[in-house]
């Protein structure tokens, strides 16, 4: 694979550098943007940031408020899209929780979207690798908000090993029990759902034989997020940890909301959860 | 003036809240919106957040990264918008630097800008005293990026005695010497320069006959800002603040640039300078 991402933008953040990059995917099979945050000095790690509905690789790094204390902490960030941009499928933006920005971290195998709704392969197979081998190799970690934290829960799941530790907030953690998993799961991979379950946070815990991440899963939720018990549905996720016996720490935040403001004040706690685990 | 603004959204944040408002501007004669920060507890006092070109009452509070020690220090952080919106005055957003969202922080006097552009007045006269009273008579301060540098440099000169300390981040330094104010001074204010004098930082302090800020002004500056040499120049109020022997902080970053991610890089600093002096 070869690896020459355009520079989009770099600019000096907290004594390091935010940049915004454009590369040719060819899992997508079109060009895809991503951001990545260099503390200064070698980094310790790497946290792959995973953003929502209707987000892009902007997001992140201008809301979260992330880079002062991964910079002296020593983490990268890094953020991808949320799907692939410049399609011209039909109804692909009529639905802001579906199509654009609305990748669900997760391979497509139906048409129109199967050649290029591809992020599980764009990020784990093509980003991913590519920016740990340009950092020198370094130990990754995930965290996801909302469809990210799906995203975290499932890709963390999906590809043990991969990553050091796991952290969400507000995230999805059933896709296939509701509306937008319900919605998404057969337009992108079929009536089977067998299919859905693989990419359903919740089941993948149920199936879990042994608890993947032993030191434990750090999950915020704000008591005030207007999607907490129609889409976002923590308590499955809970009893599916129970139930495997695997270590979640669930913070419930009275008042708090969805958004990057909730995001932003508990994201310190983020990084400092992930920064242990990467030694 | 009745001040019952209308409620946008409000957002815990770092144990606060941020609100965004809107009302019934006298002074523009237009609805016109603005953001509030109010930490947790009584706060020591408030911060206007002045934003620059292109900016609105959402850019410092979703981008500044300034809730999470605002919160910790008890300042509430009150930001304007930047221009009025709504009238349709032929080629108002034709320059990003002139028109919408480019009100200078200043009352036009030239039509067609006279009677909706009027940014000194509803600021001065009218967001300010109202936010303050809602606020139980708080003391306070004045901050600004770019032209919301300007505002603070001008607002706090020609309003003595309103704001107990003043800080800036790669401000405007002297509006009438550069190409955004050469467009903006004579069409809001007309062709007498004494009239732009008036409203140019630098012109303003060599007019002091005191320092108006004894105990220092604070301004922070990224060296690759790509405003830097044309526009800010802030040397222009560096000689000006020594002229009438005003204690000017300016400290030059390398490798920075000019907006908010060097901003959120040097926030905390101006937060600390301004809570030393709110007591």
């Amino acid at each position: 694979m070869s690896w020459n991402p355009e520079v989009i933008g770099e600019y000096r953040c907290f004594g390091g550098v935010q940049g915004y990059y454009r590369h040719a995917s060819r899992a997508v099979g079109l060009p895809m943007q991503y951001s990545l945050y260099r503390p200064p000095g070698t980094p310790r790690g790497l946290l792959l940031c995973l953003a929502g509905l209707t987000c892009s690789e902007e997001t992140f790094p201008i809301k979260a408020g992330a880079q002062r204390l991964a910079s002296a902490l020593g983490l990268a960030l890094l953020s991808p899209d949320t799907s692939p941009r410049g399609t011209n499928i039909p109804g692909q933006a009529d639905d802001w929780g579906f199509g654009v920005a609305a990748g669900f971290y997760l391979d497509a195998t139906q048409a129109p979207w199967a050649p290029h709704w591809r992020m599980e392969s764009h990020v784990m197979q093509e980003l991913l690798p590519a920016v740990q081998a340009q950092l020198g190799g370094l130990p990754t970690s995930i965290l996801g908000h909302s469809m990210g934290g799906h995203g975290a829960l499932t890709l963390a799941q999906r590809h043990p090993g991969s990553f050091q530790s796991l952290s969400v907030i507000a995230p999805i953690s059933a896709l296939s029990q509701c509306p937008w998993g319900q919605k998404a799961l057969p337009a992108y991979l079929g009536a089977d759902e067998a299919q859905w379950a693989a990419h359903d946070a919740s089941a993948l815990m149920r199936a879990q034989s042994a608890p993947p991440f032993p030191a434990g899963i750090l999950m915020d939720q704000g008591e005030a997020d207007q999607f907490l018990s129609d889409q976002l549905k923590p308590e499955l996720f809970e009893a599916a940890c129970a139930a495997v016996g695997q270590p979640l720490t669930l913070r419930r935040h009275a008042g708090y909301g969805h958004g990057y403001y909730f995001v932003s004040t508990v994201i310190d706690d983020h990084l400092r959860h992930h920064a242990a685990a990467l030694g």
